[in-house]
């Protein structure tokens, strides 16, 4: 790019070392050289192999779409959200339409059914990847230090993301055919999302966990990443070249990694040339009211992050503004300090529209996207253009200047742009945020078990124990809820255990089922879920509990947290046959992983569609 | 499955033996032993990690839709397809919609937002994957011949479908790591879909190739594919375990693979216990009318498939009918002589829908398509929400049993039910059939150039030169063309060329920028696009190239169909000065495979979308 010396920036590094051996057997792109063909004013394309569009059976999409102010922001009174069906009509929503056909000459602005359902482009249909390109390089990311600054291209949700993102940078390993040198890793957190695990471990991968504290991986210290990468140990394969992060409302502790954090740890992947995979699916879900709870009910805040005069992320550092005050409060994406353009990010619609939607993209330096782009054209091709142009038509809208017959998601018929797009996740965050709030008051007041009980001189004694405790989520969508399992009557060491008592962890399965009973009615994900290794599962994953205040309506986020200390008390207070009772229960050999939990809730609305 | 061997078929025999190792090292999912906890009455699920459904901002879908009668099939009158936009209110159009909730209990039954764009399973949408599976088992397949008959699983097109399918039943191979004799391989057609092979060469697979007829792979004869696998040498790698093949309207040579050849090709598959993958996007679109305008243009049919009288090609092989004579008249899948289990078949909405929908599904034995959908869990995990609930709602329709506000794409607001779907496939057929005949009947005219030239005793002679022959196109959208460049003054063998003449390719490469000048703009895919090897390419791919009838409008189809004609005629008189300068203004080295093609195309549409 020319000019583009005078930023004073670099440009990014090459990471082409770390391209797999199938990324290098990509053949580059050989377009270019024909594009002029294809301009050739009034040519005849017989060339191309697509169906004819005025032969689809879609004439029109429509969608009856919200408009972007539907819910309150924090700080504001709770608002309930309103049902969405008696607002169809309502101040509060619009109906949108893509049309079969717009007269709009530029195809960055031009949304409709002939060109949305046709074969498209993998970097993404061009009117949303242009809107999305721009929403990223100047108002989420405004700062990326490399010069020339990130690309994006469209995917069909993170979980594909990951997966090319794998594709791209590992190599598939296998015990019986390869050396125990060549084996690759990847890097991620104490306790993860599982998924993402799961789509690298059948490729062969080490996964090399980080000993995490509330905010998230550990720097420095015993079992942070330094310490893990110093002292790699060669007989377990290569030192790990990728990192999979969730680093906002860390899935599942929510835990939300401060500024200074990724600094220390991005030094580190300096250090070792580690590639940043960051996955960040809750960044708009940032929660500073966690801070102001914290030190209201035990006087101290949860973390550095938020702190409780409002703060500008962007500005403190010396940066540019993302021309948002909401934008500019949250905790910014590795991608601000990334000088190398070592970070692949993954974001996604799925919390901020919908998970069905299936819709996502990646945000990286400029080389990595159009690799990525090559593997996307022999896999996926391009997301859905029916998710595609409605999406574009809500946020992006039609166009003003052209006969476009298309309406977007405002009420004038524009789109959303990106006032109302911030405006939505304002909303958002703001009844997500409450309903944290909800469920953490309620748990707030369960922690202690006030208990009566005889000393050994015969007289009665009020005890105060400490059933669980749990930190005020800093951002996402679960409560992190560790149990004290050791404060249990009926808890014993592993090598004291008898008739009539339990270790640790079959207290954590007996009470897992017991939240299932009748009196509570609650199913909580165990922490074991999340364990990316035996390792972890066995030392410490069983302690935990994720409970998820997003999923259910707002009144039962807080009914239910209040018969999750309710199903406490009780089993703090049961003899060992009862407790003995539910393990003889519990066929099942382990907690499901979390790709199996959510396997599980959609067997569960197939078994019964009352409960989702 | 109890009491099924009534029936006296065997099961389909296990395959699990070509699992990749990254397959293998999938877990096998452990859910079902926790149905039962979600099924708890009044259970509240905090477990789950998934956002609000009220959140969403979408209260509806909606989409104005074709009637299934919208084209005429044939035989009839030829149909201009209308204006899609005219119709909108139309009689063939109707309005569909996608409500926020239904309060259908039978999940198989339910189409809404509130689960449609929630995370979602990865074998498909429970309606529309019901919907499609009762199409596949009864009606597409009504006689697959192995116990229990096949499975489906939804996927994000045949491309997708495709890379699931190597990464199931393929591993990766590299020079520099492995062995020669590890190497896998993938065999394919001569001249093949150039996307498919590009998902195969990353991989490090030998693309092998097997000589075509007109009607497809052959299975006997010199090059057919008993002699690639007879004399497979295996210093080139294993010999080939999977088929990769395109047999109705093959892409590019249109050719129609018969039952008779299926069979023979089947029992070398079984011989060589080689898995077959049928890429079949044109199944619907096969030309009766072929045979009879190539009779009566030229003496002979064009196949021994569609004989004149109406064929029922289900009940002739003593099978079940499908229950309509449209699909009864269609040369069946490889499934229907499936009785290994052996096949896996791609279907996708793109050529009968729009391929923007990114919409598909794999048939094949049940247990190839549950370890597709571990592969799908981490990677795509489902087709997009909004494109899943507007195709079930067009085609499954809402419930009528439930208060269920949905409208499907019938008149009533029903959906259009396989009776609606199977007439909109035979209209659909209709219009791409009459713009073949178009096509062929206007290149028919041009086949011979009639020449005047004084022989060598000095008289003037008439001679009538063949310039181009073709086939007619018995299926697809293409119209596969050769020319007779040997019958150019200017042509010489490689070994004579001198100042003026040239060889074949040259000659090729001349003729298709020739094809674009102002006098015809005519866009042609010339064969080397679609020439799996260096070998096919240099031997062959030169003398043909690929016309598409389905892309552009009808008036299109004919007036560049003459555009050709005329180009032809033009070239084949041009004088070796005129030649050399076309083919110095080719500056780019070798023509675009097929993958680039269809980016081109957009590229294309990019630059001048009123080209699209």
């Amino acid at each position: 790019m020319e000019g583009s010396t005078n930023t004073g920036k670099s440009p990014p590094q090459d990471v082409s070392h770390y391209f797999s051996r199938t990324t290098n057997r990509r053949a580059p792109s050989r377009v270019k050289a024909f594009y002029k063909y294809f301009q050739i004013p009034g040519i005849q394309n017989l060339a191309g192999g697509m169906p004819f569009s005025s032969y689809f059976p879609f004439d029109t999409l429509e969608a009856g779409v919200a408009l972007p102010n539907r819910f309150k922001p924090t700080p504001n009174d709770p608002v309930d959200p309103p049902n969405a069906r008696a607002h169809k009509k309502g101040p509060e929503a619009a109906h949108l339409l893509v049309p079969h056909d717009s007269a709009e000459k530029d195809v960055l602005h031009k949304i409709d059914l002939s060109t949305a359902l046709q074969y498209g482009t993998a970097q993404g249909y061009p009117s949303l990847y242009s809107f999305v390109r721009g929403f990223v390089q100047i108002n989420m990311h405004p700062n990326i230090p490399y010069e020339g600054g990130a690309e994006v291209i469209l995917t069909c949700g993170s979980t594909d993301g990951f997966s090319k993102i794998l594709e791209c940078f590992t190599n598939i390993w296998d015990e019986e055919r390869d050396w125990i040198r060549d084996r690759e890793g990847v890097l991620c957190e104490e306790f993860a999302y599982m998924n993402a695990i799961q789509t690298a471990a059948p490729r062969g991968l080490n996964v090399v966990t980080v000993k995490i504290d509330d905010e998230g991986m550990l720097a420095h210290g015993p079992g942070g990443l330094a310490d893990v990468l110093d002292n790699w140990d060669v007989y377990r394969g290569k030192r790990p070249h990728i990192i999979y992060t969730v680093t906002m409302g860390q899935n599942p502790t929510s835990g939300l990694l401060s500024v200074k954090r990724r600094k220390e740890i991005y030094a580190i992947c300096q250090k070792y040339d580690v590639l940043i995979a960051e996955d960040d699916p809750y960044w708009f879900l940032q929660f500073p009211s966690a801070n102001e709870l914290s030190l209201k009910a035990r006087g101290h805040a949860v973390s550095e992050n938020h702190p409780l005069e409002p703060y500008n992320y962007n500005t403190a550092s010396g940066g540019k503004s993302s021309g948002y005050e909401f934008l500019d409060s949250l905790v910014p994406s590795y991608l601000s300090i990334d000088v190398d353009g070592r970070v692949i990010r993954m974001d996604t619609f799925s919390k901020c529209v919908a998970p069905g939607a299936r819709l996502g993209w990646l945000t990286a330096q400029p080389k990595v996207v159009e690799t990525i782009q090559r593997i996307t054209e022999t896999s996926t091709q391009q997301p859905s253009g029916f998710v595609q142009s409605v999406i574009a038509e809500l946020l992006a809208g039609p166009s003003d200047t052209a006969d476009d017959p298309g309406k977007g998601g405002s009420k004038d018929g524009s789109g959303w742009k990106v006032d109302g797009w911030v405006r939505w996740l304002e909303g958002l965050r703001g009844n997500y945020e409450r309903r944290m709030q909800t469920m953490a008051s309620a748990l707030e007041e369960g922690r202690y078990l006030v208990r009566q009980s005889t000393n050994s001189e015969g007289f009665e004694e009020v005890s105060k124990t400490q059933i669980y405790d749990f930190n005020y989520p800093m951002a996402g969508m679960f409560l992190w809820l560790r149990c004290h399992f050791d404060t249990h009557p009926l808890y014993t060491e592993p090598h004291l255990v008898g008739a009539h008592n339990f270790t640790g962890p079959d207290l954590s399965r007996a009470f897992w089922l017991f939240q299932t009973k009748p009196k509570y009615r609650v199913l909580a994900a165990p922490g074991q879920m999340f364990a990316p290794s035996p390792a972890v599962s066995e030392e410490s994953a069983w302690q935990y509990f994720r409970l998820c205040f997003a999923a259910v309506d707002e009144a039962i986020v807080k009914s239910s947290s209040e018969n999750f200390v309710e199903s406490a008390r009780d089993f703090w207070k049961l003899d060992a046959k009862q407790v003995q009772e539910l393990l003889d229960e519990l066929a099942a050999p382990a907690p499901p992983s979390e790709a199996e939990a959510m396997a599980m809730s959609q067997a569960q609305y197939a078994i019964n569609p009352t409960l989702c």
